[in-house]
């Protein structure tokens, strides 16, 4: 067990990882790249906490559906509310990865609400949502050894972001709490804000819209070069969404470490490689590390005690 | 002279800072607050640096613009091309609040270029570029006063950021030079950005389109809350596109310092209140603190000496 990473397993992927943080980060060394250089970039779902089995956003949309239509029954007259006052979990996964379907979920649940008002109310899931497999809270089904590398990569001069294709709202209402993380390193996607006024006092308002682009595949390292505005050095996916913001890294002119996290742990946690097909032929073919949960992760949950 | 605002005179304007620096950050005040809300944003053409005679990013694309005419002799025939080729700087002036005029200059002069060549001419110019005044570089005509005020809420746990409404981009290739302020810290107007591929790597290519919202009026407030989240509890600004800011910082719920530079010193810097006529009413009228450069500022410029 490594000091520093005491929730990896002592393995070649964690030497690869304090192989490149030391060689980065040591002024003596050949490789060494200046701190305002290095950027670290996470994705979220899936990367830091568990995706399964459905996004935690997508929860708290449903959720929020169901009290609406409870409040007034018309609703019930959208598919989205009826299935949500149903528990119909079925119909919310064939909306998996049609964009515009979810974003008219997310539009009917937030907007037109103050950002404040929205805030308090993922605050407010997040705060008694459980996970419905592991009896825990949904925010505390992080993975230890990912949050301990986020440290281990600041205690060595390295700036740590989220680059989540969820909200990016949503996340940053938890993300001081579970990953020590404030919110402007929090990227991800949102929709759009306007500056109102209320009883004289200036109010942001949720639209129904969204800020270009989408923070998944392509958008990524555009969202990374406006929020950031360099590459990462360090980058970490699960997901086909996350091989441009990769490429992004290994463009960089620099020396890079992508990792991609391997969910191969049916015991501990899930087992999928569903959506990450892609990204782990690339893995091989370019020399991107994978991340055996099974193999490299000493332990997967903060709560599975040591 | 007080040693941590050494270039700012003993009046009331550095008293009032250095009370509320010191009520927000003292943890036995009764006004602390902590330090993860202690957000501090700040304009920049006119409340860091010298916006007079012309913006320098504008300075930029005619540089650009002449460049891009002596090689291609049919781009003459656009007036902005042919103004700038025959040094007429009337047309430019003319120009001042044409959004769109001013944003098809940008796209003619960098879209489609990939981003680091970008940020590389915008260095080159930054390098070489001289102010037709003060014969130093427009790099060096930040108000020295303002670069203390930035370093002194660092060093009581603020995070500083600036919000211009100029280009982000551009701003961050000399951001960490002159004000040791992060790239990431810079927030602003941008275009967009699309990710290809050349040769196999990913770059980022810069397009004929804008992030919205520009970054200027109620654009601000909108564009601190995607990039950092919360609101500011200290703004500083200098112009009508800066009240939203403020009007920001004053509904936070938070104690809060709001200040408005007034460019009242025609003998070291220039007296006008063009743009700043609202701004300076409001100030009046709600209690902000204007900053008078002639009164308040011990120096201006770091070139002066002390």
């Amino acid at each position: 067990m490594t000091a520093e990473l005491p929730s990896w397993n002592d393995t070649p992927t964690q030497k690869a990882i304090l192989d490149f943080v030391g060689a980065v980060s040591d002024e003596s060394s050949p490789t060494y790249v200046p701190s305002v250089d290095r950027v670290a970039t996470f994705d979220n779902d899936g990367t830091l906490w568990c995706e399964k089995p459905a996004y935690i956003q997508l929860l708290f949309a449903i959720e929020r559906l169901k009290q609406m239509a409870e409040a007034d029954a018309k609703l019930l007259e959208k598919p989205a509310f009826k299935a949500a006052a149903a528990g119909d979990m079925g119909y919310f996964a064939g909306l998996a990865s049609d964009i515009p379907a979810l974003l008219e979920i997310v539009y009917d649940t937030h907007a037109g609400m103050p950002q404040r008002d929205f805030e308090q109310l993922a605050s407010d899931f997040l705060a008694h949502a459980r996970h419905p497999r592991f009896d825990a809270p949904f925010k505390e089904c992080v993975y230890q050894p990912m949050v301990e590398l986020m440290e281990y990569l600041r205690a060595h001069g390295f700036k740590v972001f989220i680059t989540s294709g969820g909200g990016m709202s949503f996340m940053r209402t938890v993300s001081e709490e579970i990953y020590e993380l404030p919110r402007e390193n929090v990227i991800g996607s949102n929709i759009t804000f306007e500056a109102a006024r209320q009883e004289g006092k200036l109010v942001l308002l949720r639209k129904r819209g969204l800020v270009e682009p989408i923070d998944d595949g392509p958008g990524k390292p555009v969202n990374i070069e406006l929020h950031i505005g360099r590459p990462p050095i360090v980058a970490a996916g699960n997901s086909n969404g996350d091989i441009e913001m990769l490429e992004f890294a290994e463009a960089s002119g620099k020396p890079f470490l992508n990792l991609l996290l391997h969910h191969d742990d049916a015991g501990r946690e899930y087992a999928y490689d569903k959506g990450a097909e892609r990204a782990l032929q690339l893995s091989e073919e370019r020399g991107w590390t994978v991340v055996s949960m099974k193999d490299d992760f000493r332990m997967v949950f903060p709560f599975e005690g040591t």
